[in-house]
């Protein structure tokens, strides 16, 4: 038996373009938005909403951006197939240059923040659903939080008007009793509003740990593409659509894209479970020390990495 | 708070000898057994118990026989630093070559069967106990065994005098509801025994399902290095030692082991997360079509491998 509340939103392009800087060329960006409409993905991430001028066009791909001409690039001159959404980072978009909805192709805005930013979050999601945008925040690196900050925030946010609040596992650091505790803390403390999961593979633990979730109550669950997606990567979108009930899901287009256009990638970066990545994800840290061997000369170093990583001076 | 009862069994030689035909030289084996002794881990799996011309050496390296002169090269002239284990297949050793303990290095012999195969089972484990050994048996693929039979077989290994039964997901099928149904019934069918588990990491549930064990009872841990193993691999044993909480446990030595020895073996062959072990997984079938598949000239075929494992004809 499903749970009809269930809504899954692919990151592919938005958390793996972490990994390349979203270079993925048109053709990846739409046959994994064709893949996912069959699938009956409920919502594609696209890429973030920042302000031109923020970042190089340069240096980073369209998907950095999310402008309507490239979205509109994407879907083409048929009907809409499947809600996208795009991340905003605080302080990297200008209120003004998010359009009003009618004006956007994107269906939802979330707003990934740390806890020391919730009032700006919630100010801007607010922003966002006066716009006319479906909203989420999402609360990173929550396993760094210590008990009265997160008691703070979470008060905060229960007197928003943001109706989905987002647990998420920035560093792979949790174990499924974890994200049980924290699923029944955010339930109880946010009556009335829905949760979300998104959660890092550092420990090969993503997938489980939505698992998990989902037992636990909560209803939005994030997945990519085979993993891909920063560091360790995140739950794989297969594994998660094998798992749920709901008829509507189909791996097959799922398996299809990640042969035509995911398995390539897989040999030009490395995302997944690696010794690093791992490391970090044990030692609840953040993963940049990881990227940065994993993109050295010397990734198999790994003892150095351990020995670095667990010094305590 | 750790749990004195629990004892970590790791398999990298055995299970990962199904990759490489046990290809492993001296070097590895001494340096993962020194490793394996250093982090605290209770038993080493070396490889399997067979009759020797069941198969031939040309083919097949010492660690698919285990004789007593290759444990002594790896072991040296100190004393033991580790209880070693082989594993026992049924008809593939012949009772009289098996030696008295006390005239061998081995400590445990876990008996392998499936379920049709367990009075076979008891018999050969029995003989291995009057001889010496500790023992287990271990009931593979217990994912396709329907309720009578499994009934049927926990009630003959109930009267036993085996002391530790193994739930083994050999096609690395389950979720962690299905270890915690079946921990519960291996509990209460086999009073005053010990429980172990085993896995495989097709859906990338290895850990997660040995983490779920052990809050389920289960006492007998099995991993390996890098989740070094048949197909998907197993559950990585430095995950699951950094997870434990006893003090004697030391994840150093793991990854500097993995360093020097698992790390170049990733170049030679393909264990772990790969699309075509992901989908036997789910299918809750042998590895032994996406095993041919990965070894073939197109493993990236993984659409078409997809509609050969899902078709009904």
């Amino acid at each position: 038996m499903y749970r009809p509340e269930i809504k899954v939103i692919d990151c592919t392009v938005r958390d793996g373009g972490l990994m390349n800087k979203w270079q993925f060329d048109d053709k990846f960006v739409r046959q994994v938005y064709e893949a996912l409409a069959k699938a009956g993905i409920d919502y594609m991430e696209i890429g973030y909403l920042s302000s031109e001028g923020m970042f190089s066009r340069d240096e980073v791909g369209p998907w950095k951006f999310c402008a309507e001409e490239d979205l509109k690039r994407i879907i083409g001159k048929s009907e809409k197939k499947i809600k996208l959404s795009a991340m905003a980072d605080i302080g990297r978009i200008d209120y003004d240059d998010i359009p009003l909805k009618e004006n956007s192709s994107l269906d939802m805005i979330r707003v990934a923040c740390y806890v020391h930013q919730v009032d700006a979050a919630i100010d801007l999601a607010h922003h966002c659903i006066d716009k006319g945008y479906e909203t989420t925040i999402n609360l990173m690196a929550v396993s760094t939080v210590g008990l009265r900050d997160l008691e703070e925030a979470l008060g905060d946010l229960a007197k928003s008007r943001v109706p989905i609040i987002y647990l998420v596992d920035s560093f792979g650091a949790f174990y499924s009793e974890d994200v049980e505790t924290l699923a029944k803390r955010y339930m109880d403390s946010l009556p009335g509003k829905t949760i979300g999961i998104h959660s890092h593979n550092n420990q090969q633990l993503a997938f489980a740990n939505t698992i998990t979730s989902i037992i636990s109550g909560i209803n939005y669950l994030d997945a990519t593409l085979y993993g891909i997606g920063r560091g360790a990567g995140n739950c794989p979108l297969e594994l998660l659509i094998s798992f749920l009930k709901n008829p509507k899901f189909k791996v097959r287009p799922l398996i299809e894209v990640i042969e035509q256009q995911i398995l390539p990638w897989t040999k030009k970066i490395d995302w997944g479970y690696f010794i690093p990545y791992m490391v970090t994800g044990v030692l609840n840290q953040h993963p940049r020390t990881a990227i940065a061997i994993m993109e050295s000369e010397h990734p198999e170093k790994i003892t150095e990495f351990f020995d670095q990583a667990t010094s305590v001076s």
